[in-house]
């Protein structure tokens, strides 16, 4: 049996954070999926190609990671991917209070699946896609948040 | 003097860990008026009918429970309904936080109401409405979370 | 049934906080028992007999108020005086985290007893029996965190 | 060199919470300037003319504040008016890591402002704009959470 | 290369919390080392053969786990034992706190060995070495919260 | 009117935390006096004299600086120095709730006296004199954790 993870979210846009804790994972698993969530009640502030570009960019090399798109439940989403595990990143104890109810409930809904945290790195702590998006818009640069791959346009 | 507890919430809709706090509150009070909000600004998932609806079938035969319909301060809705309690559930400490804040500024508001929390029991700690509306809005089955009674329609 | 609570502590020594929650309940249950630890193990820095004077002194009048010995299990000193409620004052998420786990874990081993929650008025959010000890050792005043009636000798 | 702080906030209204930073502050810094935040994204509740106008009120005659308008971000307006600190007030363990975060975006963005914190008074923990305006929205009286001086309008 | 996990603990003695977190911990590690602190300083309740001799009739018939004995930094014994990761379980946001500044300064001292969290199941929330303890001190049977393979002796 | 500010701790040993909360508040005060607490109950790791000249050696160019043993309140050595002000660091949420005690005790004792936070660096949160003195003992190198300077012996 493989393992294999889900990696949720919108990544609007992909951070540094979120590209440490995937590259950190790799050695865990068989493979990671990234899923990027396109939910048109939650609008997104990047389009669905381009978040879905920038993670090709990012991760198009590493023969472990496939890069798809989801909607609905997460661990729907799993059993469709034959996925056992889901992965995520533990940043400040606001987050972890967040995870463990998402993570329960997950665990209530199919209990097969497993949630893996891993901890942020004290440097990306303060990092999130929100935190980006409001450096954006109110005409700062976000150049130390973004994988340096990432071009984010006229706006970065 | 009687005791009357108010148990104020949008109840969108109840859920078991409401039902659970309900029923283990019973015995510390003469009566317990389950006070569901009526917000024209804050938009309810559910109808306001459909809401009170599932709660009188729930507790219909409980001769100390009272359901009843109230906007505006809870304060002011405890004076005129003669509480002199508000009751409340704790799941987590970002509940506490919040609660303590709301608790805090009754007290203010009006000296004599006292605020009593009771502890969620644990296998619902991670149980909220909105938990089930997220399950709901995704497609999935939240019938573990909502009493049996309850029929959410094609929703469930 | 009559409503008997227990609220358990080393009182080490009595402070404000406490009797505010003490007497904030008061109207919530027919009687109240004030359980002093009297722990060989956990060694108080106030004599156990001058724990129990201050309390005597401060709720003596009060005749739904009891003060009592107890060592062993919180929940089997509750069985022993018939008691079905346990109350305690919150005061931090902190102190939630730590009453959650008494709380539950009370709850496991006997599941007739229920936790009861007050918070702590916010001018007496700082204060504990800790803070007080803090002070006299280190040469301070704590008159401002103890009840009037409460002489604590030459060390206040 | 002179120490300069920017307190920045959309003071939607000022309460006594803000004011009591404020005049504790005032004995560290050569100069605060208090930011009113002007954004059309995020709509206030009250127009910026009128907290702009309560501010002026209350701190008119103190020589070392100074109202201004700002938008974009915080760090940016802090260059612009030469100030080398951001001032904020800390209530909750929720405030806190809400800050940090920002706090630690800041000194990424420009490592030569410090974030400066002061602590709530307990009797004020409860309280923010957000408070303020629920009550109004809800027909209750915030006066005890503003500043005598302000005058809320057939809103108070 | 194969993933060998390390998880630490002192198991005084060992709970149902431990035991769940290295079951669902199995499928993602080809090893999971149970490493048994024997620290000198640190005094254990239950002696250190003891504490062996329950996770060996506990775990002895699966292949992938192995009991050690440990002393000194976590990452150096990893290091000796050529794992590349620490497993550890959550319960509460106090628990991640201190973990995560466990889980930031072995990756300071080793930036190889990578810290995997996962989530205690909601109903061993409350449950911890110490609360056996404490139920065990105070006279009262905690075998709800131990394997039933453990024997506390005339201690359960 | 001078700003002075006392720094109040154990320094057992000094980290790189301290140093740097020491340094960014530099520009905030005339002075910042180093107040190294030498608490015969309170057994420390190192010696007092080791710990006065490590913070020496680190700082003794500074002409703002001063390095003082005391005990007693905070508060009373405050008023001995004539400090107006008390500067503590801050690393996590668990700290705030603890500091944030601590400061409003302090408040009650002597209003005049406040407390000023600074938020720890990121690359710092985890790191605690604790933390140094945890790896020693069990054989490790805190040299990361430790001002260069700083010569820690066999120890180090």
């Amino acid at each position: 049996m493989k393992n294999i993870a889900v990696f949720p979210g919108s990544f609007d846009p992909v951070t540094r954070g979120h590209e440490s804790i995937i590259r950190r994972a790799l050695l865990l698993f068989d493979k990671i999926i990234i899923a990027v969530g396109d939910n048109p009640e939650k609008r997104a502030y990047f389009p669905f190609e381009k978040r879905m570009h920038w993670l090709d960019q990012l991760f198009g090399k590493e023969k472990k990671i496939e890069v798809r798109k989801y909607s609905g439940l997460t661990v729907d989403f799993c059993k469709a991917v034959n996925a056992n595990f889901i992965l995520r990143g533990l940043r400040t104890s606001a987050d972890f209070e967040f995870e463990r109810t998402i993570g329960q409930v997950n665990k209530v809904l199919d209990n097969r699946i497993e949630t893996i945290f891993l901890l942020t790195v004290p440097e990306y702590t303060a990092l999130s896609s929100s935190v980006v998006r409001e450096i954006i818009i109110n005409g700062g640069d976000p150049g130390k948040f973004v994988p340096d791959c990432i071009d984010l346009g006229g706006k970065k």
